[in-house]
């Protein structure tokens, strides 16, 4: 059976928690070359930095060799299909892909591809990695998850992070809502005014805001923005003591957060993409590794 | 003496035998990491997805160690010459080179390289590694080559493919023979009506037809192209037991090949391109494999 | 303490007698493999073919896992800033990192950074590795430096490596000149008219014409550039026995060198470019390498 790991629905509670603790093994250092001679691709259809180069960093410490595929010096560029590029590496021998595309659900159109396909992220639906990671942070810092309150800030409706994190911090007992601006909201989790939230939150995770396409739906400038749902240090002064604040990344200094709040004892935003290598080898691992199942 | 492979016009009949000879044994698993050490620079100066990733994924299967050239993110922006840029990677050090370029027969300019050169397509000319993997998966599927007819279809003229395939084609001791609009037609090989022909086809080849380009000299629309040369399931049951239908590939799908008619069961188009990585092997075992000469 | 190389200055000239004395040993097939299991990324945010291409052979002959960021497919299109790009890959786990940028000086913006930077370039600044790859080529033809004379041609001012080699050459007791058209002269070194100081000269060394911005300010065609500044055969023809032709590359061949004198007995431009793999590896070797500060 091809060992996909496309949406975090498909994995029960017990799978995730699996999973958490093989990364915790692969921050200690194991699993070094353990996939050696294995062949993965990476396929980013939509422009990348840490999880393109997360996935690149893990792949390359399990020893794998790497094909990279850039879809703009391809045959992309000659009409192919999504399908037919896919297709293609699978002809190719290649052990396992990764894949980032703007289509949602985009793995609905591959049925037929036999080997594992890792979601890098789909559209506005999924990004499986980026919750593994989110989660993983979390996991380290607190040991625990059940009753712990985060706030995720910002355009709810179009976030894969937001969506695929809901789902899987609901399922793990954790408290969830949701804030900003209200044109940016849907019924994800319960709506929280970010002033009013801010005290009681053990978490506070700001989304990045697309200046290109937000500007006009919000009418605010990003001053305006930052004032009113920006993290600035005074908003951090009212968090608890052991509170954590996350961010995805790619990160608007003083939009979402104040250049000072960025790198403040709080923020766990580079820790983040730290423990983002780790949860990668995980989910490598139990896609291709030989042992994968008969770890306790 | 360096060992390019330059176009198949320069190796003999019994060479080309061998390399399919050790293509086979590649495709048996040999030769993994025989070329540990050793360098090779893929420089593409034209998109592709199929050769350049195949070629990368045989070279990781050799244990080399591969460098990607983007003409784009590089000194070409700044003027830089073809001939100097090639000059570079040969005194960075590498030991092959694996060129494709949009210039025909740009080896003519090449002859002070001194390491080997692949080529993985040459303007409208040369593509001898497309070609042996054509004639891989012909091998493989028929046992032979004496007497078998094919009919390839599409913009002859303009198709590095259809040139490079006719010529060793016809040395194999194969029928050959060219179809589709007669504007696209040159004097390679015999013409035959497409509707005519099929019926004693033992091997149909189709050509990606180039939307851009193609469109006004053909006066015909996509639609029209598909009803008039397309391979659609009417066609292909007219074709006989155990033939074959074959495809470079990128494919237009519903122009040139209809959507159920690509993963049908006479369709080797993805099988063709799961050889095309035993084939590039082979030749690069030839250029640089110590041991290939004594090879029986 | 980390060890980065970020400008000439920063080393004693004993130290860059080491780096020059590590790359022989390089040269001479040393240090293969020596890195295994260190991971370095390239961040080039200009485009590089020689800089590059060189860093990454250096990177595999160490037998480093090597990460090519391309800024073109990344989060800056996102509007990530410099900083917070570097700092990913410092996140990732990397060992070290080699940056190119049109910031000048832009490592002053990474003062947190902790792990070894290695400055690929830096706006109109700073380019050690191709600084110690010309004292390396002229050490290894004359066998020292002392009394030497040089000129470099061009455009001193937006040139950084006239900048970056002038102070080094100088502190190595070379005599350096600057020449071309005065409008592009500054004063890092004593001016000369070309044709009156070619005959004195041991090295000629020649830098790139960027036709986009230079056309105006000089108020000369290509043609009259290489008629007044060109180096042809009538000017080679008066150079002294044993001197030598350099240039940093990319080459606008018959502006700044005419065709014939690129490739003739007393060109060392592609030797140049041979060389730059071994001081770029003797480079690394300083920042990571375990055993370095024992070399003697």
């Amino acid at each position: 059976m091809t060992k996909n790991c496309l949406k975090l629905k498909d994995l029960t509670t017990e799978e995730i928690m699996k999973l958490l603790k093989v990364a915790i093994t692969c921050k200690q250092g194991q699993y070094i070359d353990s996939l050696k001679g294995m062949i993965v691709a990476n396929l980013f259809f939509e422009p990348s930095t840490r999880t393109h180069y997360s996935f690149n960093v893990a792949e390359e410490k399990l020893g794998m060799k790497v094909i990279n595929f850039s879809s703009a010096s391809s045959s992309i560029k000659k009409g192919e299909s999504f399908y037919d590029t896919v297709k293609t590496f699978e002809s190719l021998g290649v052990n396992a892909l990764v894949i980032r595309s703007e289509i949602n659900e985009y793995y609905n159109q591959l049925d037929k591809i036999k080997i594992p396909i890792l979601n890098a992220g789909d559209g506005v639906k999924n990004h499986p990695s980026q919750s593994l990671l989110d989660i993983y942070t979390i996991y380290e810092h607190f040991g625990y998850f059940k009753g712990l309150n985060i706030v995720i800030v910002g355009d709810i409706e179009h976030s894969r992070v937001a969506h695929t994190n809901i789902e899987i911090m609901n399922r793990l007992g954790m408290n969830t809502y949701i804030s900003g601006p209200k044109v940016f909201q849907d019924n994800s989790a319960k709506f929280i005014e970010f002033e009013d939230g801010i005290e009681k939150m053990d978490i506070v995770m700001m989304l990045r805001i697309q200046h290109e396409r937000h500007h006009e739906n919000m009418k605010l400038s990003q001053e305006e923005y930052h004032q009113k749902y920006g993290l600035n240090i005074d908003r951090v002064k009212k968090m608890k003591e052991n509170s954590i604040i996350m961010h995805p990344a790619p990160v608007n200094r003083n939009v979402e957060i104040s250049d000072e709040v960025m790198e403040c004892d709080k923020s766990k935003i580079f820790t983040q993409m730290e423990n983002g290598v780790y949860v990668r080898m995980a989910m490598i691992l139990r896609s291709l590794g030989e042992n994968y199942d008969s770890i306790n």
